[in-house]
């Protein structure tokens, strides 16, 4: 997963964008914390910075203050499978036959191989191991036989297979695209003279901005100093409708805070808690939320039960990336320091806990167990998304599925595995139905398997396994 | 404020001890996140690594693993009014004529420049501004003539006024200690051959050993290989009940699943959240905590009203000691950078918020703006602390009274500074009697001015404002 | 200026071709300081870890021991006019249609914008604005439509105009190169199975290693698992004598201890000094260098007079790249610390110093009047080189002619300028007959404006001001 | 070895005193390469900054800029046999009962341990190991019971045996001291309206300052606002000539360009030449020196044998403290790495070469081999210094004597040993009168024995392995 953001001021000025853009994807951070850069447009040169580490890690006050420009993208990520090493950090920047254009992209190509072959046999390098590099590559050779950069990225559309959101900034435009299916969000803020394309509306809330609206699928839309204009991948569809963003979104991906295609990730979970109230009701004393992702939907079902929500387990917000886990018994240690348990909360009672989902369930486990060794009577767990069958290739879950659990145990064995009194996972009906107000589909393939966007190849390859700059 | 820890291995096993002090401290790490250190006793060699930021930034595997030993001492900290720089990290490592001792304290000394002078008139020479240095000097001067070091420490204590707990490493012991008024706290635990000294229990929990007691005040614990015993600063008294233990571990400043002098910290919250409910009720939709150190609170003002009790608000985790704050509008920014608010959760609705306490109440005036800009349609703030109106000299709250709102202005000033629908306070004598199980008193001096360890000498110096190491 | 060095182990071994790397570019240092890189072949996958600062700064133990490969380049470099940032520095390594390769050069292309004109045209992206990029992106195509690596390096040998250097490393190859007018030299060696190829003998001798023989111009030699093979740029021409390489590499550049085209470094400066003594011969005590490059010719200098020669001058060994200079009086001061005058040593003498050449000539009229302060009686100034009058757009001289006082001046003015009792420079005649056993021509096109290779394009890009990974 | 330096305006100007003192260890880094700090004083507050390293990778701009004040003490060390860890690097600043006090100290105290015993029985303690806190300690309690700061130091060198130099800064003075042997140099020095102290006069000639004169030995100079003043160690005795000032400072210790109790380096070790080639000359056809510091000895030694001094070897300049020696064959090839041999300078030559000192021996054993290995005909070695028989317990060489080969072998032992064809040693009487202006005496311990300040105790004690700031 990863953080996309882009800022563009129309009147070109130049005193924001900058920070907007460090504002902006520490409001993304959750979507990636594994590097963080920002590129900006100063009069026609583009100047990067960019590394591993917290966006709060990479950029300090002088850092921030030497990247002035009328224009800049941000992008933040976490580990990805087949991209690693700093050359994965994003935003790339190049030259190409119509100037310097930068991108940020959250992507996942199916026939990156097959396309980064074809461009090699056409005598093109490659310095990464990034989708970036390839999008980038085919833009180039695209833009040549096409009027516009926009129609460049159309073509280019048209050869990449995927799911993918994308920020490109070129000497005087900012360009967004949403993927055709519309998989991952994309949505349109708006302050003053400047306009902003983020990855959810929490970046835009944080910064003080106003949302236009989310990116159609397959949507092509461009800040220039003439304001706002966009085209269509298929321009004969109406396309909205017929989009299918990622379901885990609102399961587990996105801030609460955020709306993306009109539902509220914060109700949406709340509303899959009530739902799951109904289908798998638990007679329990309290309903706790496993911290933090099942808090939103742990509300919900004790509201749906009328049983009283409250904490049970806190979770250690220093676990980060650099937290050291011991050599021996790691896991168990991990998950202790990670999560506290409010003895006198768990004692004695019947719990119901409630987690987004359950992936591979080691965690759960041993979250399981501390609440028994605190007494808790009952632990009842209910998880408010159907169960995980399928790794997900599009990058929200990398799990292959011999890992997954539910892909080979029935409910009862997982329930066993795990040592919950019960277990109960909401239905995908329900889940579809929580999400009333969205306006388009949703993409559940790893509840159900259907990859709308095909599957990726499978030989990679990866050009440097060690890679400092 | 700070944590400090130390372990022992009393049949000499090297195996563990530094790990158990990294988990230690990383548990305590909200007690202070500038700096953190471990000192080892690598057979009567000590070995020391401390440096400014985090836990888990000070130590990595290679340097934990360059650290053994059989007994080890641990601290972080905060800012502090008066320690600061480098040299101020602790813990601190002397020779003296009994050997090697090291120190980690989290102590306010009334009386330090006054014995600092009397040190000086003596000869002594100060490398850092810190009580640090002065208690080991005294001590080291004690320890010329008293038998054996605790009985040095306790002629030590009947020097330094003041509010202390602190572990002590010898060549050959780990020695505890409290003040005699016990106003920090300081616990004992043990898993197998190691005992454990720990600001808070929530440590001991995180590391999976069993918690023995709580020290008593002006209590002075060793443990050797001979194992555990144990003096006190008066003998004749019995300390415990006459302790007073700073109530504001209570009210904000322990982790919620700490236990301190028999009085779970999330308990007392919520009791006192209750105990609101029963004061000052609200005809309110839903109940909603100021993350994160409201939500206890919160819940029993819930519980207390028969009103829902859920998030409203959630706290950014990413921000931290490196967040860049934008040069205008900083704290306001800031604050929307910190909380983002669920717009659907409180749109609309009637809103209680409960709070820890108003100290200054510059945040939470934004939070209440910020509720209202989402379309809350009443926001009634409930405090679980009564007005602060004294400056703590114990470290606790370093404000001083011309800052603090409450020492100056009434109940509806306030409530109408900080553009709150209403506000009210829990009464002192309700939060005391929340504290249902405690087995001492409390220190209630930021409430009622009543400072037990007396107040700080005026003249203050600082010996190096810049010092790089 | 760059350092380029190659090793490749033809048995396969992958104990010591990396260390022999650092030893290489360590022993090539003076050719450039800002940065290094070492990439090494492991079994196909290519490794590369290269940053800003010494050899000594950029590799530890840690990072070499990372390095396992059967075959490595690296590279070290000084401040280029054109290529600039952490993107500039070498080896670059890419992924093409025939798999992995790497490339350390030594480059001036001066037909780089329009190649690069053309690349953009067939939709090539760039992400550097180096002329190794250039230099891989033609290859590439050109490998398309070619038998072999060696003739895709031929081919793009005929398109790119300019004066390089180069190490190509493929997946089973070490092809080095030197351009068709020789004026890089690049120098071919052995030790038991391992091939090597450097910039200069200098780092053969350090490793302990044979010299084979310098490469023809226009030479392409290929060290592959069956030895080594050759062919040439112009198979039909004894390119040897026709070649002209840099005779500012005997002037100045190449270390005093290095072979270069069959002509000894320290030999060729001698023999100049003798030759000016003949030519400018002065009536003084002593001779003394301008240290360190002018000590060679002043030895000769003072051979062909007669007259002692030692030490007046010390240069300070650890004025470095990150030496502060003042900011008032900074030149001055600067050379100040930069040299140390033998007051005894000059005090009442008449003294002649010898220096390289004269390029801008701020520091020698520094010197002059230091010499001058400690007491020297009189100050001859000769020079191993005649008057620089051109900018080299080779790389080795950039100072533009405005800033070069012999595009201008008399040699009364100069010597006025500087403070010199009198000057005198050595004839280009004699500076080339002094160059007796070379088996090629030179270029002197600083001194006589014979560019053989053509000039640069003037239209420069850059893409990215700042750029940090 | 250290370098030491000081500077005070007396007139209060605060411009430059701190990049003097920067400059001023500078130029001192020869005497030590490990370490480097300044403190400053800033009306009165003390500011420190130190750290592990070259002066030039410990300072940049920003921290040069953030050290103002009136008054500036530097320190650069070398490693030291008992002094080590971050702990060790100076200056030291400390605060005692006459305020702040910050010391710069090149120190060998012989009755450390027993003065540091002495203290601790009074219930001092320490922090570090070195001798600055043992002298700091000891002057703060002499400081109660004297005058003033001077008579302070006075009592203090009254108590410690050993050989020092040293410069005090204290609130409103900067106070010189030199060991009353006059073991270690230490020389006055002025520029307008500030005084410098520093160990050696060539930092004092690199500022561009004027030379007073050296320290008495015993003499303690104080500069303040009212100017420079001076008491005695020994007020009866005329000091001076009875001094005895290292005479390696001379052999090997001292730049070439400092001056130092009125001999000037430089000319000492060119006329100990001139006496070796009377004493031991050698039919040769050129003579080199072993670079650098053979270099002046070698020069003197031609001229007294009327044959050519030239260059034979090269010291690469960039070996320093990074520089990762081979784990096998790692002497021998760190020697090819350190030195370059001329070959056409060399070969078929008879050749004199003129070191020094032979301390080990190992790297001129494999100097020679080399000479041999490039063509030389006859290697005769010349020593600037008799046989080292003796080791320095005064800092200077810190070889034990089973590690000297001049303490048991002949001669001709040694030069079969190292592969000379001839070996000669300068006589001691003969360096002792090529000293010729000096106004002092010489320590020549090493060579004869007379350890005229004592020896050191033996058991030492560390306190700090590891310890990281």
């Amino acid at each position: 997963m990863s953080g996309i953001f882009g800022c563009y001021d129309i009147k070109g000025n130049t005193s924001d964008v900058t920070r907007d853009a460090y504002y902006g994807i520490f409001s993304l951070q959750h979507r990636g914390q594994e590097s963080a850069g920002i590129a900006v447009n100063d009069e026609g040169t583009f100047l990067v910075h960019k590394a591993s580490g917290l966006v709060t890690d990479v950029f300090d006050e002088v850092t921030l203050s030497a990247l002035t420009g009328t224009c800049a993208i941000a992008h933040c990520r976490g580990g990805s499978p087949r991209e690693s090493g700093t050359d994965a950090i994003q935003p790339i920047s190049i030259k190409s036959r119509v100037g310097s254009i930068a991108l940020s992209s959250e992507s996942v190509i199916m026939n990156a191989n097959k396309i980064r072959d074809e461009l090699k046999d056409q005598g093109a390098i490659f310095q990464t191991n990034t989708d970036s590099e390839i999008i980038l590559s085919l833009f180039s050779r695209n833009r040549i036989r096409t009027e516009d950069c926009e129609h460049a990225i159309l073509e280019t559309m048209k050869e990449i297979h995927g799911v993918y959101a994308m920020v490109f900034m070129t000497e005087d435009k900012l360009i967004g695209v949403r993927d055709p299916y519309g998989l991952r969000p994309l949505i349109l803020g708006k302050k003053e003279d400047k306009y902003y394309i983020s990855s959810e509306s929490c970046a835009l809330d944080a910064i003080g901005c106003e949302t236009i609206r989310d990116f159609d699928p397959g949507e092509i839309i461009t800040i220039s100093k003439e304001g706002m204009s966009s085209i269509h991948y298929n321009e004969s569809a109406t396309c909205k409708k017929d989009g299918k963003v990622c379901v885990f979104e609102y399961v587990y991906v996105a801030r609460p805070d955020s709306v993306i295609d009109k539902m509220s990730i914060f109700d949406s979970r709340y509303r899959v808690g009530m739902a799951l109230a109904k289908e798998s009701p638990a007679d329990v004393d309290i309903v706790i939320g496993a911290p933090d992702s099942g808090n939103a939907a742990a509300e919900g079902y004790a509201a749906g039960l009328g049983v009283p929500y409250g904490a049970g387990l806190l979770k250690n917000r220093y676990v980060g990336r650099t937290f050291i886990k011991s050599t021996q018994q790691q896991r168990e240690l991990a998950v202790r320091m990670k999560f506290a348990v409010l003895k006198t909360a768990v004692k004695d009672k019947k719990i119901a806990i409630v987690d987004d989902s359950l992936v591979r369930g080691t965690t759960t486990k041993h979250i399981i167990s501390f609440l028994r060794e605190n007494g808790a009577k009952e632990v009842h767990l209910r998880l408010a998304s159907p169960p995980v069958k399928f790794g997900c290739c599009y990058g929200v879950n990398a799990s292959s599925e011999t890992e997954l659990p539910a892909s080979s145990k029935t409910v009862e064995e997982i329930r066993d595995m795990i040592g919950a009194d019960s277990l109960a996972y909401i239905s995908l009906e329900s889940l579809k139905a929580s999400l009333n107000t969205i306006d388009c589909g949703v993409c559940s393939a790893c509840f159900d398997g259907d990859f709308i966007a095909g599957k990726p190849e499978d030989d990679e390859e990866t050009i440097h396994k060690v890679k400092y700059n």
